[in-house]
């Protein structure tokens, strides 16, 4: 039940969607429940020693991270964002992240240490928020007896919320962006070295593709869509499974992130490594054949990432 | 930084509320934000070694009291419930209640234990939200690498929002339900009891005064509300802090729950212990003088609870 197991557990606590109550248009199972009236509501929750090590990320890093992987989620409704409330606890401190060595060893922390801990977190969530043009509305700060937890929960509005269950037989698979970087950092990390440049931002300081979303759902007749948290395999696969068919997946054509030479080993292929490589919040989504080829230039030059298909729906 | 002084933290954090986005009525610092049209919105994050011990509470009971707890923020906003978004981390687990002595130690959980803790969890939020009408529409699940950790954001709608800040220098002070049960609970705990009954029900079960917060608003110009969750003396004290002025209370009318006869100390005073009790979810609020008298008999009819003037605004 690591990250990557949550989807499924997800749905069989939360039960079959046929007995939503009045007012609520998507249950449980999607990237955002969705209410009457298109307001969309997600929460996502990370852990220290789980989703991120203390060690890798600054305070700073961890807020903006933690709130931008909450905001993919409404990317990937292709809704707006209205605004986000953070919940945080935190206690004890371990050592500094590798790029302040001099933060020492912080255990047995003061009220004051904890408040401008809890100030460094807020403020990375607060410019994740203002990247977006939103900001925090509310949320919790506790004591925890040990790990770091932050839980955000994005409100947004989309007037017709793209669902993961579209997808149709036929349909092409398209991705955002460039994958696998965000696992590269993650290998660097474990091999004790430190990610920096696109590698360390890709994991530390994502990018959720709100606004490509939004700009893709008014050109493109998108038949579903989901955002990559658990890598491309993982979450081409959920898209199958919500809409009852398969992707079939061309790996030649992933588009493996060009900082990852500097991480593969000798012969390693980096279009598989790309392909199980795990929080790149990139948008993958099923549109009918020759629907996109038009945008994808245009589409290019709007957000300076490629668009690329990567297979089709079988 | 307990949780009592979050609420201070918290303003400290998030900054001044004047420069609010478009769309949001009340930001940080009320029991939830307001957004346009009148939907609120509250998080609410519960700690394991904090805010409850695991051998304390069974795991639909700390299901149940995240989630009450979280929805009494609504009640303190006088809001109709919508939904609610559960996000869960656990992990290792403790030895069992004490209500089950057969548990056991059961570190060490394979991904069927968690799955199944994890249902039990959801099953006691599941309880809580049926009990106001509503459903959980989503949420998140992770491993932890220590505590469990439930945060509950609850969404609801008032037609108009009562917020803590309208208090006039003459009101009267009221509270509904008795008080100080809950910190009863938590004194037999620690002394190595078992809390039972009514004693135990005010920590694991509590009841979010929402009907009661509806059928008021709907009757007595209620000029502010909060929900006690740091002891009325706290919060009576943030209802006065928000309005600028200060509230008096009477201690010999306070309604300390007639259950604690059984906890207190030889001599100890009932209504003190009462009013530095915790986590009561009891109501308390700001009435014109002699508006609420007329109403007290039907609301003790109607809710099984008595109505009680604590005090006044000065």
């Amino acid at each position: 039940m690591g990250p990557g197991g949550e989807f499924d557990l997800i749905r069989k606590l939360l039960g079959p969607e046929q007995d939503l109550p009045p007012g609520v248009d998507v249950g449980p199972g999607d990237d955002c429940a969705v209410l009457e009236g298109g307001l969309v509501i997600s929460a996502d929750l990370s852990m220290e020693g789980i989703h991120f090590q203390r060690d890798w990320l600054t305070p700073e890093e961890v807020g903006y991270r933690a709130t931008a992987a909450a905001l993919s989620d409404l990317a990937a409704m292709a809704a707006e964002p209205l605004g986000a409330l953070v919940s945080l606890a935190l206690g004890s401190v371990g050592p500094g992240p590798s790029t302040s060595p001099g933060a020492g060893d912080e255990a047995g922390l003061t009220v004051a240490d904890s408040a401008a801990l809890a100030m460094e977190v807020q403020k990375g969530a607060d410019a994740a928020c203002q990247r977006e043009g939103i900001r925090i509305l509310g949320g919790d700060l506790t004591r925890s007896p040990g790990p770091l937890v932050i839980n955000v929960v994005v409100l947004g509005r989309a007037g017709s919320p793209v669902l993961r269950t579209g997808a149709q037989v036929g349909d092409e698979v398209w991705v955002t962006g460039w994958l696998g970087a965000s696992r590269g950092a993650v290998r660097l990390w474990e091999r004790g070295e430190i990610p920096t440049g696109k590698l360390r931002e890709s994991f530390a300081l994502p990018r959720p593709r709100i606004r490509e979303a939004l700009w893709l759902s008014e050109r493109v007749p998108i038949r579903s869509l989901i955002d990559i948290s658990d890598g491309l395999a993982g979450d081409a696969g959920h898209l199958a499974a919500a809409a009852g068919n398969a992707v079939v997946l061309e790996e030649t054509s992933v588009p493996a992130h060009p900082a990852l030479a500097a991480v593969l080993d000798p012969g390693e292929d980096s279009a598989l490594f790309s392909l199980q490589g795990g929080e790149d919040f990139e948008l993958c989504f099923a549109v009918p054949p020759n629907t996109l080829d038009e945008w994808v230039d245009p589409f290019q030059d709007s957000f300076a990432i490629p668009l690329t298909r990567v297979g089709e729906v079988a």
